[in-house]
């Protein structure tokens, strides 16, 4: 169901919601033999092992977690690459080229008077880099990274600190993410949602579903203008 | 480094690490249009989601969880799964064999006089079909589903939930699982760590290392046995 109204703040999830990861597909595919075709078990790996760290009450930067997942799965495919090999594979997301159609879209919402605030896994450093070589960092009032609370996403707190970050009630803000399991956990927090259908990404289908869910983010930038 | 004494309770994971998870691949690969090869990226998101939904405060039975996970991946591939057709795939969870060594490993720890307790994310009804079909139900005292206390591992309070109910310290216990994430947070809940090292399965390497780690069950056990 859409709301008739705007929500106060958005939140936007930054990787693969705003920047491409297919690039990672030749960096990670070379690491692998070849295997580009492992880069969805990869980056699911790292989603595991990111919330394995938080149900764990640890914390470990998201790109050491990448670099670990990756050694994971290339154990699993007899290849040994040392601790130094991932993470120099892991600096290629830094480097993220944006999705085609985001920059306008982010322009579009920020003209009509959004308040658009960054929400990612990515390190606070990592963040601020993918930023600046991508061109969005004019684009956003703040990089909010959940190293500054400690814990990994979709953790229902992560949402309450950011909402509160803004001085905003979790219901007044919206998140726009094109993984399911964000969109899921923000809206398990109280948050509105929209998710970008992009190729490789589903809603978790025993979630609530999202308001919008379009394949891009100027079709959502344009419903969310109209409202 | 090795301990020189025995551990008071034992605590087994169970899918994988007792039970053969092979069988799986021929179900999941037949609903997947012959793509036995996703099997590891199914297991991967169903245990991603498995802690999302611990993570967003909710919970779920985790063969539907499985059935969701696996619609994901369908969609992903562009395969229309119905919820029904995925939830007959999740039933085969309950017919796994146990691996070969399996059964003499956990009879010669009982009568070496370990106390041996069964500690599972499937759920209560799943598991005592599990254990009923697999043979293993009367080597074992208990068998405890995280379904009962409402949060999936590795969550640190499972392991101090599981502890309390044989009345036992975190460092009286041991986790014996052949799931990276599994042993990382068990050691990092206090638990002492047994790890299975059974193909497709690898530690984390930002956890500690666990005191013994082991091609299958029976050197386990032989090496526990000899404390």
């Amino acid at each position: 169901m859409q709301h008739s109204q705007r929500p106060k703040v958005l939140f936007f999830d930054v990787n693969e919601s705003l920047l491409d990861l297919s690039s990672m597909k030749k960096h990670v595919g070379k690491a692998l033999n070849g295997r580009e075709d492992l880069l969805p078990l990869w980056f699911s790996t790292m989603l595991h092992y990111s919330l394995v760290t938080t149900a764990s009450k640890q914390f470990t930067d998201f790109s050491n977690i990448g670099a670990a997942a990756l050694q994971m799965v290339a154990k699993n495919h007899n290849i040994n690459l040392s601790t130094e090999e991932t993470r120099e594979v892991l600096k290629n997301f830094s480097n993220l080229l944006p999705h085609p159609e985001a920059i306008e879209a982010l322009r579009l919402l920020k003209k009509a008077g959004y308040i658009m605030i960054a929400l990612s896994n990515s390190s606070i450093k990592g963040m601020r880099s993918q930023f600046k070589n991508a061109g969005l960092t004019h684009l956003f009032e703040q990089q909010l990274s959940v190293e500054e609370f400690g814990k990994y996403k979709p953790e229902t707190e992560v949402y309450y600190w950011a909402a509160k970050k803004l001085k905003a009630e979790p219901k007044d803000c919206m998140l726009i993410a094109a993984h399911g399991w964000d969109v899921a956990g923000a809206m398990w927090a109280g948050f509105r949602a929209a998710f970008i259908n992009r190729p490789g990404q589903q809603l978790y289908p025993l979630a609530p579903m999202p308001e919008i869910s379009e394949t891009d983010l100027l079709k959502i930038a344009k419903k969310l203008i109209a409202l």
